[in-house]
């Protein structure tokens, strides 16, 4: 057993972080973790309004998935790709039926950016075509294929780009200048430059649109009333491969199984990670249409990785399933999402430096402005001068409410099994770091 | 509990397997594995003969690793990247201590390829550089920054290519034209053949050098002496950063911890995965070298996924690790190989489609040949017209010898806990089918 100096002494002696500089790190020891908490060596006691990443939906220490982890390892934790295993089967089984009716079968991968990768491929052997559209703001995973779909600057390592892979613009209607009348109107502008962008490209070359369903850590970005169905539509007109890339919005997010349920809308192929096995066990996917999965039956599927369907991870995905069916976790977030909403739109109302409060399910993030009139982001982009982001987000945590930020937005994503009262509890402390905010932009 | 039936029915109409058409597969079920066995849904025994994707290195079913995976996912199975947790600092320092002396710290992923996708994006920020050589005949991984490293046709997905990606030959002396009095000489030969490459391409704008230290899936080819320590000499001259891929080479397979260990050469990077865990939970890792760990005090690391360093990952890691050495499994390896090797030479002496067997500890290959004079390999470069390779693995795997194979190569990697006698029941019935091999050819 390792002391807390050791462990903090050999994490900064011989672990690399990700997206820091290494030097002024110095990350909190963690111990125990329980629910929606978890706990530093010191005792302290932290709310996780992020499910880490936004992948914990069911909390922390779940019993049920903890059983199936101990229960698979006994019997068998590792087979390679070529095989049938039980719970390979199982976990695919499950996958498709609660995916939209259209989906026909899964394959298994790691993570997010994995999934992603393989999506690529996907549409590309597919389509025969080469073109990649995705969107700026977007957040897709760091490896060459998930970061060139990326349209923010976690993607600038991966330069020079892939040919052939093209961004458009998101409907980010908070920030546009132009005064659409209804979500139906902002749709359809979107939907027209999106198709606009198609034909100055060449519709024939393109293979996929990827988009995440709901933008992500780049601001939950919620897209307008039949923006999704007007981008289905485009890609039926010029056979292209819809990709809807739900590693965060995915499993009861959102209130629905997946946030495409939100609009009715079933795009050709599903990414999915995070909230399918909660981190558990790393697991990812790609579920593809019908029509998609009956070309690889006469052609190949030129993917693979060691690690395909590990049956540990697909014996924490099924009972990772299970427990949302369960517990009601889907319906808790929808129920839970709006009392959320609500104290957040109270809190839009009373904070000058909240300029906009976006939020579904239990799926929402606070944007912070100078001013509520211009919209002035509260930090300019890529940018921190006064480290001021980095301050609120330390006093939330010194109060016990751990997320993170990025640019100018908060990320407020609890467990999909959060109480009322837990809700209430985390919006005042938020409430109370916010007044500072205020007080700094005066 | 799924029947058999429902294990093969389920698999088939939903699950998406690896490199391969659907329509034709029939994958065995696997519902055991204990050591070097593993058990179909028949109760029929095969032994591990490739240690499944050559990752399995102390066999199915230890102990102690599951003990560890028991006790961790009771524990902590899951914390974000953000934390230090104790065995994340523990393997951290333990894969420091096993790693070549120039070594400062490690950056965990989940499996190979993306630990390479990671290296890439390392190099690239470390130099400031953007042109990355690799080698043909290489597989580095399936997602686009690692197939693009790959040096055969499964990158072709990946195509069109990554901007300043260039391949260069490996010392493939087998099938070389050219007579080399001795190892010094080839070697001596292709790093200056290198060295040219390397001017014509600029070496100012060179971030990194790539290679298998021993190319692994496309046959086990393994470098002259005097090969690596030459690439290292270039990179040390031009400030290119030298990475040793040991995916499959590393912990342990070749009879030392690292591959290049064999030759004492220390690389920049090197990135890793299968062994450290051996597939019991994914992880992978880039090992970066005590400068490059300086760099990274200062400048931000531009690598991350949700599931770095993953908890439950490293408590594996940290028992298989400990395995290795309560075991002696490297020394075993060492011996065992020098065993396997033996039996290999009396293969290629009595058959005549035996064209070259190469081996080092536990990591070997047979290549067939239509031809041992001419060379001519038994079946044309990406193509099996009469079905030969499958057939034989399939006689093989009729027999209990789970292997692979790949173009004319086949894959002989048994798990590092194998014994003698085993050995030799394993090589009576390589001698049996190669007989079929022997008749094909006639």
């Amino acid at each position: 057993m390792l002391s807390v100096e050791e462990i903090k002494k050999y994490d900064k002696n011989y672990n690399l972080h990700s997206w820091s500089a290494q030097g002024a790190l110095n990350p909190l020891v963690i111990t125990k973790a329980e629910g929606i908490y978890f706990w530093d060596s010191d005792g302290k006691r932290y709310m996780d309004m992020s499910s880490q990443l936004v992948n914990l939906n069911i909390g922390h220490g779940n019993k049920k998935v903890i059983e199936a982890i101990k229960n698979q390892a006994e019997k068998l934790p590792f087979m390679g790709p070529g095989y049938a295993v039980d719970v390979r089967s199982e976990l695919a089984k499950k996958v498709i039926e609660k995916a939209p009716e259209n989906m026909g079968k899964v394959f298994f991968t790691l993570g997010g950016a994995e999934s992603n990768e393989n999506a690529i491929k996907i549409a590309k052997l597919v389509t025969g075509r080469h073109k990649i559209f995705s969107r700026y703001r977007s957040y897709h995973g760091a490896s060459f294929g998930a970061a060139n779909l990326s349209g923010e600057p976690r993607r600038y390592t991966c330069e020079p780009g892939i040919p052939g892979f093209v961004k458009f613009f998101d409907p980010y209607i908070y920030r546009e200048d132009i005064d659409f009348k209804s979500e139906e109107e902002a749709a359809k502008f979107y939907v027209n430059k999106l198709n606009e962008q198609i034909l100055y490209e060449g519709p024939e070359s393109i293979a996929a649109i990827f988009m995440e369903t709901i933008t992500g850590s780049n601001g939950i970005i919620i897209p307008p009333k039949g923006y999704l169905q007007g981008v289905r539509t485009l890609c039926d007109k010029y056979g292209i491969v819809m990709v809807c890339d739900e590693v965060m919005a995915g499993w009861g997010r959102t209130g629905e199984w997946f946030a495409c349920n939100n609009w009715n809308v079933e795009p050709d192929i599903i990414t999915f990670a995070k909230g399918i096995t909660c981190g558990y066990v790393p697991l990812g996917g790609v579920i593809v249409s019908k029509p998609i999965a009956e070309y690889f039956d006469e052609n190949t599927l030129m993917c693979g990785l060691t690690y395909n369907a590990h049956p540990l991870a697909c014996a924490a995905g099924c009972a990772t399933l299970e427990v949302y069916e369960e517990q009601n976790l889907i319906e808790n977030a929808k129920n839970m999402g709006k009392i959320l909403g609500f104290e957040l739109e109270k809190i839009k109302e009373k904070h000058p430096s909240v300029g906009d409060v976006r939020y579904i399910g239990l799926f929402s993030a606070i944007e912070l402005v100078k001013d509520k009139t211009t919209r002035e982001a509260l930090v300019p982009y890529g940018k921190d001068p006064d480290k001021i982001m980095g301050k609120m987000i330390g006093m939330l945590k010194q109060e016990g409410f751990s997320t993170y930020s990025h640019e100018n937005c908060i990320m407020i994503a609890p467990p999909l099994i959060i109480k009322e009262e837990e809700i209430n509890e985390a919006m005042i402390i938020l409430d109370r770091v916010l007044n500072f905010v205020d007080e700094y932009i005066k």
